[in-house]
């Protein structure tokens, strides 16, 4: 994938014998992904001769692949001229993008390089919450009328489909702007030309409101397999759509923050490779140090059973062993229900099958996993340890897998995000629960 | 966005009442993904019915978003003529992964329904390895030769544009059926129409062989933008395309398997929601005794320091502190590098800059919490344990970030998704060496 940088040696080497043509016809061959990886790579001076060696028409497309920061240096270093012919020629999802990531003050500066016209469209698609559909959106789609002829739709598409992000399906929109439906590009070109719209077009659209959640766009264009979704106001007014490839990149960096959550890690929002030590180190300490203050109610469990660890020295032997299993067992089962309630797989109002469910599996696994530790018990402190950490092992297990069903769906009613309820919480809420299981079990036994 | 749900009892009233006129007039106002959902809930004789009230083109479609299962149960239902008229109706691609589902007998069967080349096409998908882009492919595209004309372009698509997945992009291939290029629909539209299609196109084309891993696929498309990405052999040449929105679903089977290893979980390929009790514990149950394998040398550290730990009682008191801790850390610097590894984020050879950087954090997250330690030590078992505690925390917190970091890149260069060093995995190990630090800085301190 790395493909320039196998080039790299030539084009420093063209770089520094200033063999512009060369290198301009070198740079031409390669997609813009490729050329923003080399430019990452070059130092600042030789980033701006690069830029400027490149294709007027694919300088907006590449500088739109780089990561903020080289954005904003790179914007520092050319002409106003040069600044204009950029955000012109981004498409306005990419420019929203691109704008929503600088500081407030930038924002204005950049604003005033934008034609009126583009300008008050970016103005409007930054008015969208920041994790809204709205940011995504781009205006740039064909729309007919019910009442055209198709002869009139497709006349249509020639005039608007060059500058649509796809022309394989076109939006029907009434007077008002109010979508009605949808209207496939092979449908069209099927029909005899005198027939109406309206008669060819489906009529049942799925659209998504501009306020809402990128996530939900994600599951609707997924479910429905669709290229774009519509985005509609809250009178059904067509706004804008989004296309499914900027939807997948939501999708991943969704996942990414909710692996990160389950981390215990705050989001990142950089790329880990370019985060700071620093940065890492904020983004991961508060969580846990707050692991930590949950785990001190573990010490102040065992001080108190001091006398009891004292005259059986040996159920000390078995604590990480326990509460290393009701983590484990816990972890499985929440990570399975954060999963299926992030990919629709399962509403929250099915929780109530779910935990049926699982607390079967969990008197399986409890039974299985205490019969082992009976085992492991026996052969390290005799017969009634053994007993003590077999039902101790057993009544940790279905816990702990009960547990991993309620608590995200817990959350999620609290509107929290359940990934957080992933391991490292769910750990160490199962110590605490596996050692006070653990010395009740031993009490009631010993 | 279960629509049609909520309709559920009107069609339940009309199919009771035999209705059928009715019952016709309002599926086709729902998309084909809702009314698969609908007949998720009817039993079986009414589903069939409902079949076949359906208009015959999008019966293929409702088919393809079955479940396997319902899918399989369908079949035995409907007639062979009905049969026929589903698989033919399927595009290729929907048709070879209800195929792959199916039990070996069963494809045989299904294959003498299809057409003598919708066979040998079904055929040669099935022949490419289960987890490769080849078993993607759909040959729906439309390709150009270099040496045509822009008007002999247009004619083409106009020709096979209709059957074809995307007319957006049309793909270039030379007499020998290697692909040489890409041309966008609106390039050749702009262009003059005696253009040459050799003189417009875009001669660096990203392709993938079709014997390549899915997930390079999702990669390739995900990094350059692409609507549909072109596979082809060993030689170049070109053998079909993969879109985008099929991508979008491998990516997302993807990231749940990931996620699942990453639990401890093997994982499920159905459904959460429809997999069962049983399946569930089987899942589970062989990676929770690993597990419980690896933490059983936990007991034999904990049991050989009996002497120690009855002279110093307090010493007990924070084994589930120090331990959970160490998993926690680990399992942070252990998900941010899988999750860089698996977007491409980091490259394993870029290891040793990130295992620098992860030292610095270990020392910075564990200079913090040994401090916080110290505190907590100090109050529950004076000056010495407060030393014990701190210093070991400080050397698991570091000893953690590390291995949090080199554990993921190892199991990728053995070729073990490093997803499973998530973790269950990592906090295994580290109670384990969090027990041996911690007794070792005991013994010397004490």
């Amino acid at each position: 994938m790395d493909t320039v940088s196998l080039f790299k040696p030539e084009i420093q080497e063209l770089l520094e014998g200033r063999d512009w043509p060369q290198l301009r016809a070198i740079l031409r061959e390669f997609p813009a992904p490729d050329i923003s990886d080399l430019l990452r790579e070059l130092d600042e001076s030789k980033r701006i001769l690069v830029l400027r060696l490149l294709p007027k028409h694919i300088l907006p497309e590449v500088f739109s692949y780089l990561d903020p920061r080289l954005q904003e240096d790179t914007l520092r270093a050319i002409t106003a001229e040069e600044t204009r012919m950029i955000l012109a020629g981004m498409p306005p999802d990419d420019r929203t993008e691109f704008l929503e990531e600088l500081p407030g003050q930038a924002i204005q500066k950049m604003l005033n390089f934008l034609s009126a016209e583009d300008r008050r469209e970016a103005l409007q698609l930054l008015g969208y919450p920041a994790e809204s559909v709205g940011r995504l959106m781009t205006p740039d789609y064909v729309a007919v009328r019910p009442e055209w002829t198709a002869a009139e739709a497709l006349a249509q598409v020639r005039r608007k489909g060059l500058d649509s992000e796809t022309i394989m399906v076109l939006y029907v929109t009434d007077a008002a702007g109010k979508l009605t439906g949808v209207l496939g590009l092979r449908r069209l070109i099927l029909a005899g030309p005198e027939e109406r719209v309206a008669g060819i077009m489906i009529p049942a659209v799925i659209s998504i409101s501009a306020l809402e959640d990128r996530e939900k766009a994600v599951q609707l264009i997924q479910r429905y397999d669709l290229a774009a979704l519509p985005i509609v106001d809250a009178n059904k007014v067509l706004l804008g759509i989004v296309t499914i490839d900027d939807l997948f990149d939501v999708a991943e960096e969704e996942v990414t923050e909710d692996i990160q959550k389950s981390a215990a890690v705050a989001p990142l929002k950089a790329s880990y490779r370019e985060a700071s030590a620093l940065s890492l180190y904020g983004k991961r300490v508060a969580w846990l140090a707050s692991l930590l203050g949950i785990s001190v109610i573990t010490t102040g469990i065992i001080a108190a059973q001091t006398e009891m660890i004292s005259s059986a020295i040996a159920l000390s032997f078995f604590i990480p062993l326990l509460i290393g299993t009701g983590g484990n067992t816990g972890n499985q089962s929440a990570t399975l229900m954060i999963r299926a309630l992030a990919t629709g797989d399962i509403h929250s109002a099915q929780w109530g099958q779910a935990l049926v469910r699982e607390i079967g599996i969990g008197v399986l696994l409890g039974g299985t996993m205490g019969l082992a530790s009976w085992l492991l018990g026996f052969f390290n402190g005799g017969m009634k340890i053994a007993v003590v950490v077999a039902l101790a092992m057993t009544t940790i297990v279905i816990v702990s897998s009960v547990l991993g069903v309620i608590l995200p769906i817990v959350l999620q009613r609290l509107r929290i995000d359940p990934a957080v309820a992933s391991n490292p919480l769910i750990a160490s809420v199962m110590d605490i629960l596996g050692l006070v299981i653990y010395f009740a079990v031993a009490r009631a036994v010993l």
